[in-house]
């Protein structure tokens, strides 16, 4: 079992570009393949390269469960009431929203990353906990939890907006790798391991 | 004959971490291998593994003459009167310094740009020419006059710093590739081409 974050990413480092553009380039490898990839969202379908499909796949096969940001959880509206990935999901927050009480999908967590990484490990059953938005990253790594970054990156120069990771408080952070590097079309997926402090 | 920018950069985009830090770690790889591979400098051989020096080695053989920006000259103190590539090197300057009448290694150019690689063109004698430093690359970027940019990417996250390509007139900057891909000791060297508008 390991924590796990991953993000599409342009050459410079950013996640978003200015004023929330730029996803045209940053998600453009979610849809310039072949293999039809469907996701928890029937509206919703990859077309992904063989390449891509096949990382992608072993990423989800692995996947136990998720921590997300309150900002990405309200963003996308709840993903409609279910993460498009199928999994458990933490919701790291202050306030936690009223209305999911049925849902069976989300749970909120209030008191911090490190409680938030716990019931995710508890509902991840043996498998990976996966962290979304690299300020839910960016705590987990200065909190020691953090094991592996994925990297999708992205050839554009986006030239400002939001880092990956950003505010970390104990820098610099070593990694180790890439573990592995697949290329896809317009995009190269890199894995690496942080290195334990 | 092409541009082409390189630099030793972190997987969160920054080529100098935060007060002129983490070169331990971006220019690791310039020491941790295994051949020898002397430069311009008789003070200075870089310690490479293979892969990064047969990279190396293609990067200088097609090298012609370079572009500097005056920052890095004087940080330099001018290489000591020569740059460690031994190719002809213009720097952009407003100001030409006293002293390099009879050096036959550097030429001022006050003009732009634009003027500063048309004359590096010509130096260059029909090989590359080398952008130094990232304010130099992303001037070459807004200008339309970058074909390719190396990047030797580290795995390590910065948090903060010089990014490589700052202030872009123009962006975002679509880039083409990786071109190549070759993996190092604790750097991965990519090389992307740009996309012209």
């Amino acid at each position: 079992m390991k924590v796990c974050t991953g993000a599409s990413m342009s050459l410079d480092g950013f996640v978003s570009g200015p004023s929330e553009t730029g996803f045209e380039h940053l998600f453009a490898w979610y849809g310039n393949g072949d293999v039809e990839v469907p996701t928890g969202n029937p509206e919703m379908t990859w077309r992904l390269t063989e390449a891509s499909a096949k990382h992608q796949r072993a990423f989800s096969a692995e996947l136990g469960a998720l921590v997300v940001g309150r900002k990405l959880f309200d963003f996308t509206n709840g993903w409609g009431g279910m993460h498009p990935l199928e999994v458990p999901t933490v919701v790291l927050t202050h306030n936690p929203p009223t209305g999911y009480e049925d849902n069976k999908w989300f749970e909120f967590v209030t008191d911090g990353i490190g409680s938030a990484i716990a019931r995710a490990t508890e509902l991840a059953g043996g498998k990976n906990v996966g962290l979304n938005s690299g300020r839910i990253a960016s705590q987990a790594l200065d909190a020691g939890l953090l094991d592996e970054v994925w990297i999708d990156l992205v050839p554009v120069l986006l030239g400002g907006g939001t880092p990956y990771f950003s505010d970390l408080g104990v820098k610099p952070v070593e990694l180790e790798g890439p573990l592995m590097s697949v290329q896809g079309n317009r995009v190269t997926h890199l894995r690496y391991q942080v290195v334990k402090r």
